[in-house]
């Protein structure tokens, strides 16, 4: 075997990274492949790519509490018939799968690498941090805006949040203003 | 030419790592050495790793202002003589280049990198994102006590206000409690 066949072990790593349907996510996880999941035939990567999506549960109530006693809609929240509950969160759903087709499109090329695909439900915030800290990752990698837009409004900055708290690397990937998202 | 020959040639980076007198810092840039600067026979990346280091100027006076008068001690700060200001001036630069042998050693078998060093006077939360933006990086890395446990004390984080003002990616690395500062 000559050296130029000569194959690079390396320990595997996980490698962690927070997906949503923004375009931003989106960046921050082709920038990862790009940069932390380049892989070669001369070194055996095997890491294991961990996509994670996190529904934000909405502040909702069914009509009837857990006693069967209808709630006072004024001081309970709003109220949504099982119909509308049920619409709610089949569009979820629906939301999530799409961002995770997406995700792992963009990592369709990658060699040597195991893709999988996580969906929680709770805080961006807590929920990415426990999932960093029960895997044991390597790495967490995840954009600025984490969470849209609007979601960030009332969320906060799940970016800084995370990187406060978990105790693994933080990769905050920003998107440029004008950017393809390839290794540059 | 076979297929295992073949050279890929991807676009170089320039990624820039804040360094500093730390245990945290090294840990960021061998995390960095063994994550993102992995280069093998078959991938010639040709990136540029920067090794910044910031010093922070002492808030001293001269016994003497611009004009040749002598300053009032209580109302403009503390007076060193011109010695004192030489050998405290010696010892930041030693520390600097002590910090840069410490960094360059660490790099040292990093294939097809080419390693600058550069050092720089202020604030290092200005002059991280100063020369980021400057030199037109692609990451930014740096340890989340940036600069020193003591020095962290007036300057605050510099790593989250780094992250929140540079355009590009920024890898924040702790150190977890025992590590080997290896890929793991």
């Amino acid at each position: 075997m000559s050296a130029a066949d000569e194959v690079v072990e390396v320990k595997a790593r996980k490698i962690l990274v927070a997906v949503d349907e923004g375009e931003e996510s989106m960046y921050a996880l082709s920038w990862a492949v790009n940069n932390l999941l380049v892989s070669s035939n001369n070194t055996t990567t095997k890491d294991t790519l961990i996509l994670l999506y996190v529904k934000i549960p909405r502040v909702v109530y069914t009509t009837l509490d857990g006693t069967g006693r209808r709630m006072n809609p004024s001081t309970q929240g709003y109220l949504f018939s099982a119909d509308i509950l049920s619409s709610m969160e089949k569009y979820s759903n629906d939301v999530a799968q799409c961002v995770m087709e997406k995700s792992r499109r963009l990592c369709k090329d990658l060699q040597d690498v195991k893709v999988e695909t996580k969906i929680e439900n709770g805080d961006p915030r807590d929920a990415i941090c426990e999932v960093a800290e029960k895997l044991g990752v390597d790495v967490l990698v995840m954009g600025t805006h984490g969470y849209g837009m609007i979601k960030r409004a009332f969320l906060g900055s799940v970016s800084s949040h995370c990187a406060y708290k978990v105790k693994c690397p933080v990769l905050i990937v920003k998107r440029p203003k004008s950017s393809s998202a390839t290794r540059e």
